[in-house]
């Protein structure tokens, strides 16, 4: 019986939570760690389903990770690199599509569905969700010149009807972050960008990045557990952050600048990181918020 | 840290039952103990609280207890019972009356607001939810007889509208037990009664009455979990089942045959008593099911 | 058969008002005598049930008379005023909210439901719907001292949401005017504000306060069938309107002055004075108008 | 003031018909005297507003009288008849439907309006309300034989729908009785049938059919108030009713038995013979109710 | 099957201007040959129809012609002509009122209905659809007096409500070009004004008037395919533009300047000239433009 | 202008299939050469677009073919048929998964977006919408046996609302027919049975085959135009259809029963072959329909 008085408290102490978030809407994108281990991901999947019971309104955005090299590698492609994005040829983009589109995403659904929630698989070219074009990096040496990396798409536009005729059903929109061009042709986007743009389009409360480190560190390698955006942005340009957490941070700023509440980086690698960000008064990870 | 992970799994072992009664009526009948100590008075608004924003849909219906002796004293009006039931002459009515709906009713109606739900406080007599007529008792001395003990009234029907109304737009309606007759004129109800009968009317998932005991006992002080209906009814047929419990099993056993799937006699002395039977495989108290 | 044509015809000469006043709130102020006199009441039931047939939206705000001090005193509870205010003890306003929520709104409800009508009893702390904190008196001695009534509050906001529920579903609400505070606390409200600032909130087409007295009168004793709001201030400058009127005219400037286009101050001592003063050329009492 | 309170005592006996009746659909047959005489169509006019703004749906169907023969003459057309039905032959039903669609209906259209209801006029052949087909009379010389007489049609099927979408939104449906056949092409049809056979397809409440006579008479030349529709159809056999109002207590019959609850035959040429009908406890003319 | 491939083509062909217009209003002025050729109205009422299944939302204002002229020689009325406006007298708009609403304006409504379409007949003066007041003519001779002739009159509003009301439910608008007076008269208003107006009121994307030539041709007589607004009315300017189609044009360009998107004037005598206008990339006729 | 009057009249002849099929469902089976064709597929898009844009109710359910060989080959992985059925091992399921729903849907989906329609891929795991259990074939030579192929599955249940919420907001469903097991397992469904019990479930007006022949052929090899369902069981009885035929046949049969109204099996190696089926007389293929 104690024990269940402490369930029951657990619950009480959720309270002011669910009745804050209630029918807001939370932009997460899932990846890395989280996305690989079964046991994590199966966390993910009760995380949302619960959210989605409380009346939180969850959207997923899905990255790629680990497979899609793996099926480059069976299918002899070689994988190539230019600022730490992929080449991405017409080959490369349709194996990236069927990827993300057939198999991670589904898994994802999958995964909630069996255990009770309602989701359904998008990806950015469903009802024209996310318009795309083509990015083209500067080249370094010559200011003058655009280098062409293939398939790799910047957003131009997103159109979240799709989404809400799903949400206001009570679906869980999982979301492959891909876009069609204007004359349907195929552009991989950055997850974590299409996250965010998605969040701001869909005025969400929240949007939660799931990652592999423990959240913003600064120069003492301590964790910052709240930011507010000219820090975060300050922190960038004095090269406290830094590699690959300055476009997680970019896009957190971006998203709050666009109407988003708040932004949170957060450990995936922490069973139920997304309930103990949201259910916990420290929450976990780093807090983004405006000034 | 660790503390968060296990309140994460206790918010997790709560999903199957918010999965389950997603959208589902509970009637629950507040009184008793409950409803006089302060501290499970408050656990009790909580638990309502929490109940409503995770879509579960509570409808309280309220007993009276020592306030209304209280305020009879006070105004120097004696108490007389038969067979339990308080004779109520007038003046009688027009006290219980006052606490009822003036006192009782708005106490529960702030505990509730105060912490951030939103309950609205209904008498039987608003919206005609309630319609009564005069209760006789049989004089047990001569079968031609009837005994008149005034303002007691029986229910002829419920018309749910206002509650349904209140619901659609998220309000928590708490209900005073008393009904109007033909004319206008006030009737005092078993709150038990009450509660069986709307929930029957609402088509409720479960009848929930809180109790000062531990539930339904049998014939060696055993309490029983679970009993069938037919059960039920043959512990009372034997005497297993007597005294005070005998009317609650009666309203359970009636509310299952028109509708209701289960009900529920708890002990509402237990902190958080309708959490921990709702989340809780094992439940409290006794449960009466369908055979 | 003629009285039957005269009938017909006075029921014409209703119809441009119907017209006039089809979908629009009334939000009427019940007190006084109107509410004491039981063939007042039951006069005023009807005009109320006949309102909300003919498509206008009547709003009921009752105050609390002499039943208050009625129990008072059986209670052996002594009452006492300061600046025409009672002083309010928690034992106060437990018996003023017996009275008016449970006593004089169920009255109130009960008679119109029994002549057909479909009444819903609310106090201003159901729903949220009155938020009030205390309300400090100048001390006329000292500029720098405010002295403390107890459980008299005034009105923070008033938020209309379950009103306009139950409205919308063709269900009249009568309120009794009491508010909470921030930790769930009750305070008794002044009835003609909570009238004024209920029908701001509402956006009302009137409001109208029963009074004992035929409107307000001039210096002659004449009565003004209507002012402007700018007149109604200067005869309060003046000192033309004095004693008891002066908070009921003040009232009505700021409802005016708030959104809604009318305000009346009628003799509650006349059959069917709501009738009267809607469906009649000249009206009855005193209108308030926009300049 | 004492005009004032009989006023208000005459809405208040108006009250408990509002009640009754509220959201009932009303068909009222309007012709005769009552069409022509400007005082009578004035103050019908005046009825069908007030009807529809205490919250009864009136649906008019009007007939033709002298206007068409005016016409026809004027364009010296002969008219001619056969059992009392007008021979229409193409031009004649050109002049028809001009006179019924063009002239009749939008006066009565334009009265209402100007008075500040909302009507639309409709034709049968709008929106495919009346579907009808060619009406052969019996040769009573020669059972085999059928005789011809143009364009006059009986109705095959009521198609209600455009009534429903303008009554929803208020308006209040005017309808010159003609029905379009399979081609497109013109029937006259008689108004009290449409009238009936509109209030059928319309589950209406009453049928009330205007006329210029006091009522149904019986053998004794007394008005016969109230008449069970079994009675009604034995008065017809045993020949006690006869002439013109055969197919009106006929039409009045069928509607009974296809689901309105009650029918009126009564004086046209009374003012406000609407109202009297539905406000006052003897109401006028004859009604036929079920038995 | 080479047929079949062609029609399918065909179909094809029309999909983007289908995908265009989808829930588009287009008010379009019915007139001229086009009402009278029983070809030309056949294929009318057609291409109305097919229209209303494509997604595209027609509204039909309809003009008067050869009919009145004929009914009133038939009747001895003499047709008397003041520029160009018919001198209106009482006798006169009655027969104008039946002719438009009983005869021309049921004629429409029965060709698209036996086809299969769903039209309702109106007037301007059902539902308040249009206000009106006596249009005065300027007396050449002296500027200070004002010729009346009569019940000719210009729109004071347009209440599209009535419109809405049909359109939402799927039903066609057939419109005769009359409108109530404050007193509820009736005036005879120009056809083409009322088109351009109420597409005005509906926020149109076309208005199209039908005519009986092909366009507007410039001085060299050669037709203008497209017009931008300012260049129209530098032609009327200039006298390039005169006679009958200055009106036709100064519609136009005021229907421009209220919100409609485009305005045509089309040749009303080729077959389907409404769909060659709008499913094909020439269209027909000419069309005027924003600049 | 002859070519844009032809144009019109085309148009017109589509008229009566638009609006006899107006606001009705087809579900079409996409497979075969129109898939792999890329001429056949842009004009199948465009078909289906047009269906969408004439308020016909387009859902696509499509094949897999060769794309799911070429890449088990590329994959080294051997291919094993069994009665003509894949056996499907996990990484064979994992392959078709890819290929079905991460290439084959996106580009149906791709163009017909990029061509004007709003579609929306599904896969049948998506939202609950099929749930599916293993198929085991039978041993021919021993009656006890049954041969598991892994991963092929038989349809338990169609849950339909994630289409209906799709079709409800305008979006076109592109189904992928794979189906979700009890644990959210992979179960590669056939399409042709899909598209079937996708018919029956949403109460389908028409289901269609698209196939690589013309259509049902008898003995004599001549195409059978229309069939009832009677006589296409007693032609398989016969064996004069055969092959794979057999199951197209049965399952058109089977969508019949369960409440379809008609269903096709036609030649998808024409272009257009849905508008011709659909907009002409004639049709192609063969139609199986009710006895």
């Amino acid at each position: 019986m104690q024990k269940a008085i402490t369930k029951a408290n657990t619950l009480m102490e959720a309270l002011p939570y669910i009745r804050t978030f209630h029918n807001k809407t939370f932009v997460i994108k899932f990846g890395g760690n989280a996305m690989i281990d079964s046991s994590l991901s199966h966390s993910f999947a009760l995380d949302v389903i619960l959210l989605s019971y409380v009346g939180i309104r969850p959207v997923i955005v899905h990255g790629g990770g680990p497979q899609i090299g793996e099926l480059m590698e069976r299918l002899g492609k070689e994988s190539e690199f230019i600022n730490g994005l992929r080449v991405t040829d017409q080959e490369t983009i349709d194996i990236v599509e069927m990827v993300l589109v057939g198999k991670i995403n589904k898994e994802i659904v999958s995964h909630i569905n069996a255990n009770g929630g309602k989701a359904v698989g998008l990806s950015g070219k469903d009802g024209g969700l996310i318009t795309a074009e083509k990015l083209y990096l500067n080249d370094k040496n010559d200011a003058s010149k655009k280098i062409d990396i293939g398939m790799v798409g910047e957003i131009r536009s997103i159109n979240p009807r799709v989404i809400n005729t799903l949400d206001t059903h009570q679906f869980i929109p999982i979301i492959a972050p891909l876009g069609a061009g204007e004359d349907g042709e195929t552009f991989n986007i950055n997850a974590d960008t299409a996250a965010g743009e998605i969040a701001a389009a869909l005025n969400a409360e929240k949007l939660i990045l799931l990652t592999d480190v423990e959240g913003v560190k600064n120069s003492r390698d301590k964790l910052c557990s709240t930011l507010t955006e000219p820090a975060a942005e300050q922190m960038i340009d004095t090269g406290e952050i830094s590699g690959g957490m300055i476009p997680k941070v970019n896009c957190c700023c971006k998203a709050l600048q666009n109407g988003v509440s708040k932004a949170h980086i957060i450990d995936g690698r922490i069973e139920h990181a997304v309930l103990l960000e949201i259910f916990t008064d420290g929450g976990i990870g780093t807090q983004i918020v405006h000034e």
